[in-house]
């Protein structure tokens, strides 16, 4: 029995991945903005690899707002909320408010459900870039990059790469610092974030959604540190749009 | 703007937990057993507050056997996994291989929705014991106990506490050692783990969920360190049943 | 009565944190230039919160000169001294000994029962900022961010910033370096401290206390590390007195 | 100037330190129950030297409860907040409620004022034991002895040495496993903490507070531990009433 | 050709993986005691599988004698080093000297080359023990166990297991504590061992080569700790020797 | 015989140390390259010395790609493994897989069998630079490296420094920074690596295996890092030409 | 030149290694007993090895006490002092006080110009036991020990052994836990020390320094732990004294 | 007793910190060249005060090269050695040999009885820098600066202060950064150092030996990063001759 049970895991594990060693979106990142990418990109039938570094996908919406463990959204993303059966409670002047909990496990559990694959514990660490194209991602058990060990990567390619990771931007540091490439900003470099300042975050935040160069798109909040806007804040409404936005984007491109 | 937010999140949170600050169960540890019970028992309209270390519940099934994300369970607990709709592979044998990231992400998302309040990132840390009876947990943001700081704990009362924690029996040890107190196994203690023997454990964890005495119960693997059981392995069918059988237990206690 | 004990404190420290979610003064810091600004802030009538990374506020001078833990002040802040009933021995040439133990728990009690809050092991980690003007901080458990734990923040609004953080001049290092802002400095920028020179150092830490841009105003040590001014050494009265003038600076402009 | 500063601060210590080589009563730790004591202790004109290992004194009264910053007291110990001057609010029940920063810094404060010495970041390492009789403590830097180096303490000689220490119990720990003394419990030996329970916790803590061999006492949450008594929970009415408790004896004990 | 070169590495790794799922000998640690059995039952066309907590196979003997890269062995273990072709100088009085580098790069090749499997990075955490036998192993990612992360291990299911680990005899301490096993010693229980004496010890590390229980084997410095034996002190004839003899054991037993 | 054996040792290492304190070839790092280039040049007939940091040379090819346990190389390579009695098998398309510590620790034993030294444990901390030429080595243990620990270096000076530290480029990086070295590539400084593409990567890698100035050589993935072409990926066929044609190079120039 | 200095160095090194394998007297710690003990058997024409874990020897003396950096000794010990040239100044009451630095620098100096060998940064981690006699120590490098590598010790054969480890006693615990030796104390076993009592220390320290059992002694603090006598103080006229103490004994023994 | 011994401590530390407040020399760390220069300085009747972050003076000495502890020096240190009654072994060509832990512990030693204080354990953090003159350094105990706690430093005034930290020249560097001085180098700034070149890194660091501005000086191996020369490797007699070198130049400024 304990050969048969090692067994069944190692299969289900070795044909997952190996069914994922080319991708048509390969996400960087399982916080709100990718899970909701990868939701919709999965429901319209893309191939959807998700690379996250914790063991639990949901990035940093666990904890709410400094552990007191609610998250809010504006009324302009419920439909988001209610194609993934998220409850909330009306917290006035367009306002709702979420508990952090469900928020995170909905989201994931959505993403999956919806057909896309998430490798937890699992690090990006390079992208492939061939002929001036983003062609895919570098990985790595997360647990070897944290202890340091000297151990090669292996690597997924993808016809589209999307850099979930939000504040850090480490896919598009990357793509910027190793590959020298120039990318849709105002000035074709990293910007960095202004502080806070929630309207005009959110604002932001979806505008600046886009693809920063061939292969390679941003969403949520690393589109905002990327371009230079001001930090959102403990609000998640943008970042579930600028999901919704960068699977329209790489729809298009992907036809 | 940034005001209103931060309003609606700590009245939010402040709220959830005035209103559970007694309970009619209070369950340490968010692992599989836990929620399936916290599920079951919020389904039947008991007020359950779960206390979970990490930010992400679903204890140890994220990474799956040896970070292959996937589990395994038998045909007899497809029952459970069906009220949570969680999908799953036929593995043949009577085995069935489900996603793990899915697996944690559904039983988490189910529980809440089924009105059960997690609050994650926080620790019991000792027991409320009043003339013999376990009465309630002992709580400390897990930051505060990591770091070592000495800050005071607040206090959940609650009718019936179940350990979820799993292999370390948290708080069954508590109660032991701290209490004194004689449970209900063949010696009295708490008599640990044999080796790893997964036809012997499935059925000992199930056989050994129950009530240890008044106000305490466990589940799950507790169960089986507790009462000197094999180890069970890489399986989750034992820990889903044993948190439904625990479910039921408490609701006939509790009435 | 556990539940009565919890109770009290969690309904007492909410009803605390939801009045001070706008306040006209936000202190970063709890060292002595910011506890005197406090003091005098609040008996002036203004609402003041103060959040300090700490447990305990007080800065570094409990510890005194390399744990000799006794503290030294000029003449010409003995009148801080007496307003604040802090005891003093008489040390020759103008110089008074204070013991360092009573000078930070007297600084921090009197500030409280002035009527400003602290909010402690709570730290500020970036600033709000509107319309080219300070708007208030935003911030986050101290415990969190010690741990590197990806949880959001929240938001405190203020119609006054003060940037109590000393040496490390954290608030007006986020307001150059984040918000580009160019502050009332001889370059406009900040100009780093210079090796001690006590005498050079005492002065022109009170002469450069002052409003930096609109919203954001220094005092203490950080005046010094901003302007460019020499080390002040082992020596407290400049900060008590740059506190003082300091809560006059922001009482006129809030009017 | 820097050389009077220095000179100021180093003189000053020298002679705090050498009036306090021998001492009536020597504290280790300056928690509630510790500075209560040295407060009443002083007042009655004994020469009290406290022992911390913090920097600030204050124990574990920081943080309220679980970083929730309020603490509550019941009414019996009203007359020595009033004592100390400490503003509280009423909770009903008969209860009070706190502010943790006004309660630490005003026990500090006053305590110090009240002429008891703080030596704060030293911890006491041993104890003196001459004749069967405890006799002082050893001590030495706190920053020594968490690197861990090998350096010799130096030693404090005292009429009467109190384990203010709480939760730990270190001195009568010392004592009875260093010394091999026979205490004045049930069974002469150290008996352990039982779980929480308020109200057994809080009656037993006062009434457990006494001599528990020549020379030594315990007050506060250590005499609980000591004499096996339930957990007090976050409630330090109990604390401040040992405290002064066991001046009281220590006061007659040593006429 | 990044696509390809991932895909050989998956796919070549997972076949041995699958192949290995059940063996006749597993083995735990990759010392030279353990290598030279490894050997020795696959050239006799064993299935032998060794799980190594480090990358590199080799155990204690990289580094020679305190970082001197030289090893000592006696001439009675010549004819094993001449079958694995690792050169030798003579060092006088019966003793040869070996380049420690060479000696232990040497036995992993010829080890691998004989057609043993070492998984490497992979910890054995627990064994199998089914009906008084012991049946296999329960094995994790070192990387996992380091960090201390929750994740379930897999299982290998084995004829016969060997425990390699050297001093710390892990896998007899298992069998010991959690199954409670009697094993073939003269108190029936693990002895531990005694100083260094190296006469004593080199003969009595092969003569307490054997099987401790069923399923269960220890060769090396293992089979020393076990019986209370004279620690050997760094000569490596007798794990040489104790390798070989343990083999030969092994396969009497599996015929 | 323990004294035996310690001065069996101790003498071994001190002639291999004296022997070596003057070198043909000093190799920084004993990766697949500098293992192939030790390996010819020790069959050339020249003295070469390798240091190492880890105490187990083979680099980073232990643990395969992603501690999945194989390696791949091209068949361009294949006479490299024939020479050195590696085996493999045909992954097609021009591929081959072999058993990742087969690889590893074929590649130290057949280097060391070739006449080669590898003295591990020991750090390359600087180089000797005489009359603008690289002379020599500076070596300290690692563990007192590791440890931060004050205590001086020794100097082993050779005819050809290689380094073959491969990513970081450790011994190049000490001879343009503290050196002011011009190195033979494109910019006369060192250009950095690009991101992932294996063909080009493998192509440059060679392509770029080269005296970099008088004295100092680098092949492997030093090469590519120092002269700006793309990274390679998990793939080791490049590195083992870059070995053998660094070896020819060096061959030549020590003529 | 580098090449001549290297080779001096090693040169050097390794004669004083080689000499040293077998000694008169193995030393374990350079405090202050040990120190003496190694000068007066020096002096007496025998062969003397130290090993001692940190890179300056002094033990417990370089820092006086709590960092104070100046040391006591009575004046029964001024006569070591003299013949050490160490200098002092009187304190009445026939107590000197000594800079602390003078003491630690001048017992190692004055002991290395006796004759006797420091092994500075090597560890005692075994001892060796021969047909019921201590016969040597088993000795590493510390840093490898710090680091837990997995590094084989060497061996220092003696005819006699000091444990001169002070509080810690190691050799004599080793002696007990692992060979099982009844030794020279009240019971046969260690006693463990008492808390402080200066006057009852310092003379049981002298007078249970001895020879433990056959090749084993201990001197200093250690015999002081080892026979269950009360704890010194910060005074060290007790350990000199039995430094010279227990070379007598050992003299007296070799002959 | 034991309060005789602690107050015989305490207040022999005191009359030395006091006296040292203002001095002559004050040398930060207690290397090679410091410690000659503060016995040359000492023997002329100056009053010197070196301040040293480990326990132990001595510098890099300990160890001697790679732990192997012997030191080497060339012929024309010799008189130094023979001023301090350093012994020596001829080791040809104009090279002598040294035991370090005698060269470490005779160069303390010798420089205390001269009449220099050492106070070891403490760091030099800032200089003193009134009119354009370096005029004391800033001092803190080195266990609060390794624990980064907050507490404020003393000051020690002195008409010269001397880099003796060696490699990282802290002292230059601070005088340089944070005072923005203009040094007496070929460039003004510091130049940084060369790699290995035993030649001319002899050489150069007797020659830059010197004033660097009004006030400050520095003597070995910081001369030479500060210099742009080439690195010494270990070997210390020029170390031993800028010490002296610059002991003579201090001298001369002085009167």
């Amino acid at each position: 029995m304990e050969e048969k049970i090692t067994k069944t895991i190692v299969q289900g594990y070795f044909k997952k991945l190996i069914d994922n060693l080319h991708v048509d979106v390969a996400i960087a990142g399982a916080g709100p903005s990718g899970l909701v990418a990868a939701y919709d990109l999965a429901k319209a039938g893309k191939k959807v690899a998700i690379f996250e570094r914790k063991l639990a996908p949901g990035g940093g919406t666990w904890g709410g707002g400094m552990l007191f463990n609610e998250v809010v959204v504006m009324e302009d993303s419920l439909d988001i909320l209610r194609d993934l059966s998220i409850s909330y409670k009306d917290a006035g002047d367009g306002y709702v408010s979420i508990d952090s909990v469900e928020f995170a496990s909905g989201l994931t559990f959505k993403a999956v459900q919806a057909g896309a694959v998430i490798f937890n514990s699992v690090s990006v660490t390079d992208i492939v870039f061939r002929q001036n194209t983003v062609s895919g991602v570098v990985i790595l058990w997360t647990t070897v990059e944290r202890l340091g060990m000297h151990v090669d990567p292996l690597v997924i390619t993808a016809k589209a790469v999307l850099d979930g990771t939000g504040h850090p931007s480490e896919i598009v540091n990357l793509a910027v610092k190793k590959a020298g490439i120039r990318i849709d900003t105002e000035t074709g470099d990293i910007m960095g974030e202004k502080p806070m300042w929630v309207e005009s975050g959110e604002a932001s935040t979806v505008e600046n959604t886009k693809r920063l160069c061939p292969g390679l798109y941003a969403s949520g909040m690393a589109a905002n540190n990327v371009s230079g806007g001001f930090r959102m804040g403990p609000i998640f409404g943008g970042m579930l749009m600028s999901g919704r936005k960068i699977a329209k984007i790489i729809l298009k491109d992907l036809q």
